[in-house]
């Protein structure tokens, strides 16, 4: 102990080194218990890369802990002074032989946090992996293959496949546990491989493992690094959770709400404020225009009062029209249904709905106008309705278009927004036919 | 042959049912092929009930299908006709001997198919079942049971969970196969069992599945009728299939649009069409009343002109903030993070962060209104804005809950309708205090 100590304070690694690799790992884990955390890890990291797997084991548990924290914050402020755009990947990819090995040495919990400060990208598959899977080599036979999984099986919900590996740790087959289970025990594992799996890869978007998930209708999915080394499993009760989460953000979206992370109750009044404040305010300035716009015509307005009786009715049918266009855009876009491509198809559809919209709600308007106003407002009402329902669903329909083609995420066309577009729209269309009319 | 056309159209059917009896199944199979549909189930039902599985199996695919949708239509025109309500289940329950275990013998997909047809309820869990599970026997051992595996888990994704069963068909256990592989083969099931499981009931509506699957993290979940009778299972990927259609339908009605069964480029323009008219037009209706309050002040608007230039803004603030209080209530109370008991916690949220929105987007108006109209409009709207907006939120609030407690969707309080209401409200708030002050 006082050796090590002084040969820190006297920065002689290599000498630490050396003297590190003749003890054995359960010497080297009581001694880096007791050393401070800052030197913990510095003591870690000069340890022989075969024997870092098995003192980190030895370690009690809040030691474990420590040392992956401080390793995952070095790594990543390591990496980040290099490269801010790969700090996910350069980190695992260059400390995978130690901290990747480790992490799998983790519970459940603890490995999604390490995960998380190992700063895979939010909202990437690498988040949602979990070490909860059984690996097997080509090479073995099914027996050896089902020793394993009764050592490993620790959570047994998973073991339905086991995920083969060839020496490099590249993942290379998933078969199915009941192939084992009727196969002969001395029955080499690669006679019963098919080498074809769908794999996610970790730095994948979680929304397009929804996807996935949904087009395969698979319990788990193995998750590989860009050189294909399987480094967890995905398991669907997590997509589960991640396609309600995304809808949950959606739906907020819609209505101009920052997404919670938390549900409404769990989430504090303040983060409330701030995740509704933005956008109202923002739509406050957007909708001056429409101040703007009937302030224009209030020589008109003075002369026929009765057309602003029409004017909410109006101006809202657009914004109304409007919304449903862009949500039924956005929603589509997000199942992946709706691409850039479908752009002049989408468009095609929504005249021909608008139209036949906006046509039967200028019925409806044409008489209560003709009632309320007489026939020339009721006329000016009917052809304004048509033409705002039309430009309203059109302004809803082509903004997510818009926004997505400009790599924002479309769900920023929320109703409100659309809606307070439709609206300045609206005013100019109604009012300037009205003085084009009258 | 002849006999037994005979004997049909003679009406002899007990005279048919002693005949049948005496025959092998292979003949009867072949007799009912060769019969009208309008015949087929009528002696189908003449047959004994320990006969009626193996005729069923024996016969041909698409007599198996005839027949079934023949059955299926019988018991539900017949149950209906007793009782309206109870549809599902007592058909079910009436007829479980025969039609039940038939079910079991279809595939995957034309048994979702015949369940539809078998009027469970939509959006009920019985919709979701399939028949790929394997079930065991108490008293078997696991040998017996791992044959049963080899046997009946033909789709094997499923086999990790057994399904235990006692003689009557009702659900005593699941096991989990890795307990099945660790355990001796002589091992009676009976005690590897712990009786303790979740299942879901075939009636219950298919989102509270979901809720279930998310507590539960499993992969599948067994489906039991009223007597615990084990029906089928539900797998994950079913759930969220579910789980997407279910935040899409929330996300559409969010819009006032009626859910669409098929994607936005799957649905006919037509049925977007319809889906979208009602509540357009009834919103038209809504909007009525803010123009008819705005008619109502317009000797106050003649006056003041510049009020005009604050009320497009005013009132969308109101709309905009209430729509999303709307929202927050409605998806929490559809993920069950919110029920009629949290009313007056949500309530006080409400008001604490309303009341601090409103106050903020009031300092903002309220230099922009004195600078565009004067310090007395920019007081009318700096205090009108707060209002409005504590006013929208609450509507947004309480209305999903008023229709929680009337048992209509709360999802019926969509974004359109909650800002229709908050623009009638912010109509007269804003001109009803502008009259008072000016």
């Amino acid at each position: 102990m006082p050796d090590i100590i002084e040969m820190l304070e006297d920065r002689r690694f290599n000498d630490l080194r050396i003297f590190l690799a003749a003890q054995p790992a359960s010497e080297i884990a009581e001694l880096i218990a007791a050393l401070h955390a800052s030197d913990q890890l510095l003591v870690f990291r000069l340890l022989p890369r075969n024997m870092a797997g098995e003192v980190f084991s030895l370690l009690e548990y809040p030691s474990q802990n420590l040392l992956l924290e401080n390793m995952a914050q070095d790594e990543t402020r390591h990496t980040s002074r290099r490269s801010r755009r790969t700090t996910g990947p350069r980190c695992l990819k260059s400390c995978r032989p130690t901290l990747q090995g480790l992490l799998n040495l983790l519970s459940d919990k603890d490995r999604k946090q390490a995960l998380s400060l190992l700063s895979y990208p939010k909202d990437s598959v690498g988040r949602l992996m979990t070490n909860r899977y059984v690996y097997a080599r080509e090479e073995w036979t099914v027996a050896r293959t089902l020793e394993q999984i009764r050592a490993m099986g620790n959570d047994s919900e998973t073991v339905m496949m086991i995920y083969i590996i060839d020496e490099r740790g590249v993942l290379v087959d998933d078969l199915l546990l009941r192939k084992l289970i009727l196969a002969d025990p001395e029955t080499p594992i690669s006679s019963l491989m098919d080498r074809q799996y769908v794999a996610l890869h970790s730095l994948q978007d979680r929304e397009e493992a929804v996807m996935v998930f949904k087009k395969y209708d698979l319990y788990a999915l193995p998750v590989v690094d860009s050189e294909g080394v399987l480094l967890g499993i995905v398991t669907n009760d997590d997509i589960l959770d991640v396609s309600e989460e995304e809808a949950t953000e959606d739906i907020h979206k819609g209505v101009a709400i920052t997404p919670l992370s938390a549900g409404y109750l769990r989430t504090s009044l303040s983060v409330l404020y701030r995740s509704r404040l933005p956008w109202l305010v923002t739509l406050v300035f957007v909708n001056i225009f429409s101040g703007a716009g009937i302030a224009y015509f209030d020589t008109l307005i003075g002369s026929f009062v009765a057309l602003v009786f029409f004017l909410p009715l109006l101006i809202a049918s657009g914004g109304n029209a409007g919304a449903q266009s862009a949500t039924l855009v956005i929603r589509g876009m997000a199942l992946g249904e709706l691409t850039l491509k479908d752009f002049m198809k989408v468009l095609w559809r929504e005249i021909v709905v608008s139209l036949s919209l906006g046509l039967s709600m200028s019925a409806a308007v044409f008489f209560l106008a003709w009632w309320r106003g007489g026939l020339r407002i009721g006329v000016v009402a009917a052809i304004s309705m048509t033409l705002i329902v039309v430009c309203g669903s059109l302004i809803g329909m082509t903004l997510p278009f818009i926004l997505r083609k400009l790599k924002i995420d479309p769900a920023v066309a929320s109703s409100p927004l659309v809606t307070s577009l439709a609206d300045i729209l609206g005013v100019f269309i109604y009012l300037g036919i009205a003085s084009a009319l009258l």
